[in-house]
């Protein structure tokens, strides 16, 4: 029986998934900011309650020692594959507001885009697959395979409780495959089979000097300044071949075979399109790799906020007491975020001068995740997308971090499947962040295709998931 | 006639002159912030009726192209000395208002000390001299000496229209001396009379890289972070020995005789002393100089803001647009801050790197000065101080910068003599800044003493002001 008719009532639908997408916009649910614990809260009984009208009867929201997770199952094809969706509803603080065309959080149409924060990370992509689950049930009534919807509302802090309650649940979450959309697309807004991620490893570096403030008359040049000490200490993490210089770090790097890199290069974007993405006349980082190599395949250290002193007009004649820099590593396999920890800290003890205390605080965790990019999984959700899309998907490892990548593989010894929907000028994290809406349709109609493949047929690939290792679990 | 009925008509209303401070720290006059505007505005009428009360009943406020000027005159004493009081109504800006202990803008007792913003940058010892002058004027109904008063709105921004003003005016100021009091006090709480300020140059350095904030994830590795870049740059305006990394920096510093650095080494603060005062175990700087030679004959160059990035709680994985960073130099003679300014620019366009576009801009500029330490108005500023608090004073150089030092002696051709009455754990442009009244008291009489000294008396080396050369005017 043809998934025609599934892909129609998608279609016909459309208006309704675009008016449930804004709804979803309009929460500020922004796991950082502790004034936003009930918006957050308000975001997960939403969502419980979209998935509740959608079929999912058992949709609950769960707490959790921090925001709310959100689950549902659908389990009416027993002996068939089950499925974990997984993906978040809470979103990245919108600041800076100024830099907005029109209110983070009132999504707003402009050409086929609608903006808006959360438009594709991850609220659009997540939504992709409710309205997909929503086309089967309304036009069959049941689903091809047995789902779980686990939806969590920390992803932007590093899900710090996510995993704890996947391990306490291993047995409820019992499942084949994972699935999540929480990625870019590929270069010519193709869409990505994402089969590998990098860890994170969040800081943040208090330098403190003297007690108080001081009036830079009566002691610059006596004192040393904490913004001086500071920009000297961070301008010391990078040499000048742009490694990070911090001894030991590149020893659990995994070496890249070539055939990987090969492929890498066919489908990732140039150099010359990464620049276009970025925003950027040149580039920069590390010799000897491409642009796209040096994100997927190599690990990298920013910095993501510096503070101190005076921030205001014009001039303030202020040494500061206090001087504060938010850092993250993005780590690859097999690199472990806590032994690079030790690593940053006992570096951090050798730069900071003795005019200075040092303070040191992780803020999140993740490891890096890969897996066999030949897998069965990911080769049926290349075909979706490429029927759906009517291009072929890029097959990627993504320079960014789901936690619960390597989370789901580990604790549930089971593949992950990540897709990557979101267009690549699509502010993910930044002002204006926006979905076009015709790739929301796509997405809807490659996961409708890529359910309906899921399901076990005679000579099908995916009916040997069960029978392979299931996944390669990293670092 | 002694002079002491005006001694103790002063004491006897020192109640009502601590109330006149409490009222004048109540101002908010912030004159870096927009927002308060109209509040240097009201203080500045504020304090032209103060100044009518006292018996100056000419003053008014005088608009200029920024901040007003507090202007009034006493010309009652034909043939004798004229003097210009200057001094401030404006003050730095109160942040981080958390650090303080009670609200900046209400003063507040605690012990002998009156807190609040202002307390002693400028208004507390500006008022010492109104007070002076009010004792004068209420007990005797004469001055000793004509007196000008010239009080600005725009010290802490680099007085951009005070000297513009002097110049235009340059015959109704005519007068033998100019005297202000807004420094601090030296070891052992012994009251300074200042024969020497620091210039001042403050820059504002933005780098800019990608055209909009990226995600860290997405881009970590493959652009240059705006942050790191600005860490690396500003990391290499200092070299390893402390000296500020700027070809031709140095090239016209003024050669320090011995005799100078001896008589400093008298009168100022032990190395001990100044760590204490700034309240850090460890100090910084050019090896081969003390520390109060490193403050008041050494030029400097310190950090006074860093902002980019995200400044909330948690991380954000974001690699923003832009960072910006606020400095200033402190000069010496024979530096030109315009020439500082040109060294600088060619300096920061040697080191930015391509990957990154950099704007300067300038905020503010003022000359360093100095005068003869030997000067016959410094040493009857030094017998009225001795008088007043039974302790010798302390001859000093300062590090800090009061554009007008130079100003005066350039535009008027006179010497100026700068009291330094704060104390110096007085947290001037620091959170819980505080005037100590007993302190308070004293400068007044000191003030009441001098004033009479200037008088001109058979014999009295006041009288020698208008036959010796007027000032040294430098750089």
């Amino acid at each position: 029986m043809s998934v025609d008719d599934v892909l129609r009532h998608a279609r016909g639908n459309f208006g309704r998934h675009v008016a449930q997408l804004k709804a979803f916009i309009a929460h500020p649910s922004v796991s950082s900011a502790p004034a936003h614990r009930c918006d957050v809260r308000r975001c997960a009984a939403w969502l419980a309650a979209q998935l509740r009208a959608t079929g999912l009867r058992d949709a609950r929201v769960v707490a959790t020692g921090g925001h709310p997770l959100v689950f549902a199952s659908w389990r009416g094809a027993p002996g068939r594959p089950t499925l974990l969706i997984y993906g978040h509803y809470d979103v990245q603080p919108a600041e800076p507001l100024a830099a907005w065309a029109s209110p983070p959080f009132v999504a707003t149409l402009r050409g086929q885009d609608l903006y808006g924060r959360g438009a594709c990370d991850d609220k659009g992509q997540l939504l992709a697959f409710v309205a997909a689950l929503q086309a089967w049930l309304q036009r069959r009534r049941c689903l091809p395979v047995n789902v779980l919807c686990l939806f969590e509302g920390e992803e932007e802090i590093g899900s710090p409780h996510l995993m704890p309650f996947v391990r306490r649940h291993r047995r409820a979450l019992g499942c084949d495959l994972v699935a999540m959309a929480d990625s870019v697309m590929g270069p010519g807004e193709r869409p990505a089979v994402i089969y590998g991620m990098r860890g994170m490893l969040g800081m943040e570096l208090e330098l403190r000097g003297p007690r108080r403030d001081l009036h830079s008359g009566s002691f610059g040049g006596i004192v040393h300044d904490p913004l001086q000490a500071l920009c000297e200490l961070l301008a010391r993490l990078h040499d000048d071949a742009g490694h990070i210089a911090i001894p030991g770090f590149y020893e659990r790097v995994r070496r890249v075979v070539d055939a990987e890199r090969e492929a890498l290069r066919r489908a990732a974007p140039t150099d010359a399109d990464m620049r276009r993405t970025a925003a950027v006349e040149r580039d920069w980082g590390e010799a000897g790799w491409s642009m796209y190599e040096r994100l997927a395949l190599r690990p990298a250290l920013t910095l993501n906020g510096l503070a101190g002193g005076h921030g205001g007009a014009g001039i303030k004649g202020v040494i500061p007491a206090r001087a504060l820099a938010k850092l993250s590593f993005r780590l690859v396999p097999d690199q472990d975020p806590r032994e690079i920890e030790r690593l940053f800290r006992r570096r951090v003890a050798t730069l900071v001068p003795s005019t200075v205390h040092a303070t040191l605080r992780t803020l999140s965790m993740a490891r890096p995740a890969t897996m066999d990019p030949r897998h069965p999984a990911l080769s049926a959700a290349a075909r979706a997308c490429e029927r759906a899309f009517d291009l072929p998907p890029a097959l990627l490892r993504s320079g960014g971090t789901i936690p619960a990548m390597h989370g789901f593989q580990a604790e549930l010894g089971v593949p992950v499947v990540a897709f990557g929907f979101a267009p690549t000028d699509g502010g993910l994290h930044a002002p204006d962040e926006k979905f076009h809406l015709p790739t929301f349709g796509k997405a809807i109609a490659a996961l409708i295709l890529w359910l309906d493949a899921l399901a076990p047929r005679p000579g099908g690939d995916v009916a040997r998931l069960a029978s392979r290792p299931r996944c390669e679990v990293t670092s």
